[in-house]
């Protein structure tokens, strides 16, 4: 059975939901960032990275939420949660989410993951100053030409949804102001509505 | 006729020499970043994020590079750029490559993009002096736990290696050591010896 590492409150959430979206049989495990569970020597056997999230299969463990994300999708294919069978709009889903993961993402990450890339105090209160005017701008590119509607990718419902979701979750945090941001607004509540999103909510905050 | 719009010496170069190796029809052209062409009208319109690569296709324009190598493989099936048929194999391709681009390609980007996450210059000279340990920390990773030899993955030749290629050539100029890389320092001599790298070297610099 497949087993997902996650956090509650970072980027799992979008394999979480999108585990439970596919109709998969898995289990969970949380792993306890306040105690730094990420970087215990267990931990790090299953992903040598040090992060969420991590899906151990039957076949060995994944991580990477875009490459997770296109698994699930292929794994489970009559929950038709990719265009598997169209190239081009495969990766028009793929872009989407690497756009995520490696501008977004990362944006949001210099809020309070300064560390990673700088070392003086100084430097990590300059990055978070700037996180509401970038992830601003990501969420912005989104809204001006990437998010169709009512989906990401339109009318049919993919891997694209749960990640936006996931990330959308974070804006008021990075003091981006919702309002200005519609499309992205209504994604997220119409995501809220959906039975998954709710039951894999409730399991995180249990 | 695919296109691709690149710079030399960007993340592009990856996409590139997945285009000659699956012997795809392609045209290439030139983005100027010095005259910063890349934030022109005409060039936003083709890629709103101002960055390179762009692929136009037949069907729309696609952008970043992980979707893009996907794209390639599965549009040339014949040139076994990835193991399409099995998703675990290729969720596996797929986290190689959200990897150097969400956490490697990212850590390098902190030595000259500074201005992209904080606005004062001792930021960026903070981040500048800690990429030798960001990168060489990704790669250092690369090297113990994730290029399995001769190849990224293994016997078979993949979309992973002309993107690791493509960043372990900034390895020096990130002042990272490659003599503590053995096994990248290798990986880069044999791509280098490929027809397709060095017809694409010699393109993207005449």
């Amino acid at each position: 059975m497949l087993k997902l590492y996650y956090s509650p409150g970072s980027c799992a959430l979008a394999s979480h939901i999108t585990l439970q979206e596919a109709g998969a049989a898995y289990a969970t495990e949380r792993v306890d960032f306040k105690s730094n569970q990420q970087n215990s020597a267990e931990y790090l056997a299953i992903n040598p990275k040090g992060r969420v999230p991590a899906l151990v299969t039957d076949r060995g463990i994944l991580t990477e939420t875009p490459a997770m994300l296109a698994f699930i999708a292929q794994s489970f294919p009559q929950a038709k949660l990719a265009p598997l069978d169209d190239a081009f709009a495969f990766a028009q889903v793929q872009a989407f989410n690497s756009y995520l993961c490696s501008t977004v993402h990362v944006a949001h990450a210099h809020k309070g993951r300064g560390a990673r890339w700088a070392t003086d105090d100084a430097s990590f209160a300059d990055m978070k100053r700037k996180v509401p005017e970038t992830v601003g701008a990501g969420f912005a590119l989104i809204q001006r030409s990437m998010l169709k509607g009512p989906w990401v990718m339109g009318e049919q419902y993919t891997i694209c949804d749960p990640y936006l979701f996931t990330l959308s979750g974070w804006l008021e945090g990075d003091g981006v102001d919702l309002s200005t941001l519609p499309k992205v607004a209504d994604h997220r509540q119409r995501m809220s509505e959906r039975p998954a999103v709710q039951k894999v909510l409730a399991d995180e905050t249990s």
